[in-house]
């Protein structure tokens, strides 16, 4: 399209890493996007658009994907507890009274916040889909939204048929960026009959399905107890394990289990912070991704993190792993960069569409600005190759200059375009007085 | 001086988190400030002042003191690397490459880094301490500098002498902002008369000593086999320890270490994110505040972080000590808090001056801009006290509004008044490739 008319945005003179299967990494660059697609990029673009967006000290790589949050309100909210008391105490009295009107503001407040730490797409597992699709339709965000399907203890979750009534309503919507999965909370709380309609419904749709899996000991001793198997045996002998099912935390499996979830093709989402700070243990990253398992990172609610800021957990997900090792040269950066971007686009399906910047994907893209003390000096030497490890070690989310989703810059220069935060910020205290009224925490 | 001419400053209608003895809570008001001392403070203050600074969603807190880093210029090279072959490949021979020259360009972007997240007092140990001295009289901030002496292997570290030069020729320049102390690197790298020399100077002159202590396994191994004791036990055994000691680290300590450490009065520097990262292993924070040793949170350096971002390190002080315990009660936000402010004034003997908002107090203050979606909703209730859950857990330096050391405004609405940017990036571009060069790197 060189000099014949204009393309609608042309992101300027930036470093590039791609993620592309070769890794490609341009120093100094240009991306052309037209129709949400990019259709071009490299070292000399010469095209007109009608829109550029250039930053001086900007990288620009592909939108984060988080693997595994939920859309609650509840930042906060009773700190420093045993798991149980904060499960019992907290989230249940919590869960129940979140309303469609409370989740649509809960949503927006996620939205916004993941759109200015520069997630593109995110898994959420939560109440009252119908309001988060709404809010995912104007943010601009891409979105799996996955209802957190609970048998037992009734109404304190979403049903199977709600789910499925989800999926007609909203899968597909909003330029395909709406995306309706299966969402089971986990296998202590829903029957072993809606895994395998979930399982059913989900294949012959062509979606996934999204689940807790062996966050805690206690669960899987629970699980042993009951079905003497653990989770992911128990999972595993009921059919529902297979591509598409992605699986929250993962934390607690023996061999077997890791044998059962590599030959079965399921992902595991790693979440680090929440694990560290609910004291639920450390996920076998590394021996997962040895035998083949693919790892993808996630933040976990804002309850238990408590942001959901994907640049943040990418340092703790080095860090913790290098520890729980004792070995500071397991999980390496890229490896992280990886679980953010390309792995889970793998996950849920959509890696021709996203989780690389390459010709003729879409355009979900975020640029960070390095105009940053802590993001400098920034020595681009390939054998050094501090770029990615000033990303995953240095950076937080309030670096991200530009997040671009579907050719639709949604912020630029840290003002967001779709959701206006002062109005969510004052809607977001006055539903979290009425959650917590309702619960009877204040 | 209530209508009796103008104050310095005002800091107008914030939420104060004084940290004072009651740990007080000022949901409204003000702080008075001037000749850089905190004059008044409360809900309703009628002040004319030279200047105020009023931030809508504003909450001051005391400034935070960063117990440990190191001012080094190296961040982010070769990363994921054993932790020998880290040492022995990159730290010592990057080491012993710094000039004054280059030091004076790393301690001003690390300076700049601390001033734009919210720390106010740091501790550094390394090289060419007066070229670090020079940049901190013109900063603004406080610092303790400790040249890092070390005897074997020669070249790479500072001397006894050169530290004691150091004082005589900069302690309590800078309205007393600049400090020194004897900085010792560590008991396998420093000979036993150099810590004993130190001991007697720094009592002689009312200073401390600060050293790192126990980081590895490996160092308490070669301890015991060379003296037959642990590092604490040998220190102990040379008669150097006591108040106004700030051991880096204390990752692998024994009962008896403990015990050892309590009695003295020694104070042992967290460095939660660095211990990770280069798989050291988990300081026994809860373990040690329950026998009385005063823990206070350090970053370490930009190369094992890679951040000196004190809320940062908040949040993974917090959560790793969960994790440890596999228990999420341990370590409440208001620990970690007091970790950061009051408790490393104490250890530096300027907690009559600094480390919490007083009436009489210097005014080191840092304003946070609640102005972001991951810090909200934002509930001021005393029972779920979700702010400073806020502070340790969603927040990091870029929430930072506004920097105040000594009564005078280093930073506000981000903007840096004492540094200049743009400039000390290129130069530190400029002298890392010097820096990476002469050690062989490149």
């Amino acid at each position: 399209m060189t000099g014949q008319g204009q393309i609608d945005l042309l992101l300027k003179d930036l470093a590039i890493i791609t993620m592309d299967p070769q890794r490609t990494f341009i120093k100094k660059g240009s991306i052309a996007i037209d129709n949400g697609v990019i259709i071009d990029l490299g070292a000399d673009l010469d095209y007109q658009a009608k829109k550029t967006i250039s930053v001086e000290q900007g990288v620009a790589l592909p939108g984060l994907i988080n693997g595994h949050m939920h859309g609650t309100l509840s930042r906060g909210i009773c700190e420093d507890l045993k798991l149980m008391d904060w499960l019992e105490k907290i989230c249940f009295p919590l869960d129940a009274q979140y309303t469609p009107e409370i989740i649509e503001v809960a949503e927006e407040l996620n939205q916004l916040e993941m759109i200015m730490s520069g997630t593109t797409t995110f898994v959420d597992i939560y109440r009252h889909m119908h309001a988060a699709a709404r809010v995912l339709e104007r943010s601009g965000l891409r979105g799996f939204l996955t209802p957190q399907v609970i048998d037992v203890p009734k109404g304190v979750g979403e049903t199977y048929e709600g789910n499925v009534q989800l999926y007609h309503d909203w899968h597909g919507k909003g330029n395909g960026r709406v995306n309706i999965w299966m969402g089971i909370h986990a296998p202590y709380s829903a029957l072993p009959e809606t895994y395998i309609k979930a399982k059913e419904f989900a294949e012959n749709h062509g979606i996934g399905i999204h689940t807790h899996l062996c966050e805690t000991r206690d669960e899987v001793e629970q699980c042993r107890r009951e079905y003497n198997k653990t989770p992911v045996q128990y999972l595993h002998s009921l059919g529902v394990l297979g591509g598409k099912f992605l699986a929250a935390h993962c934390v607690h499996l023996t061999e077997a289990d890791m044998e059962i979830l590599a030959e079965s093709g399921v992902t595991a989402v790693y979440n680090p912070i929440s694990n560290m700070k609910l004291a639920s243990g450390v996920a076998p990253v590394v021996k997962m991704r040895d035998r083949g398992i693919r790892v993808v990172l996630g933040t976990d609610s804002n309850l238990s993190n408590n942001n959901i800021d994907m640049l943040k957990e990418m340092q703790v997900a080095g860090a913790l792993q290098k520890l729980a090792h004792m070995d500071a040269s397991v999980l390496k950066s890229e490896e992280i960069l990886e679980m953010a971007t390309i792995l889970p686009a793998q996950a849920l399906g959509i890696d021709q569409e996203v989780g690389s910047i390459e010709k003729g994907k879409k355009a979900d893209i975020i640029i960070l600005d390095f105009d940053r003390p802590h993001l400098w000096p920034y020595m681009c030497n390939d054998r050094i190759n501090n770029l990615i490890a000033h990303i995953i070690y240095s950076a937080s989310g309030a670096d991200v200059h530009s997040t671009i989703v579907d050719g639709k810059v949604l912020m630029e220069n840290r003002e967001v375009k779709t959701l206006d935060r002062k109005r969510i910020y004052e809607q977001a205290q006055e539903m979290l007085e009425r959650l917590c009224r309702g619960a009877g925490l204040v």
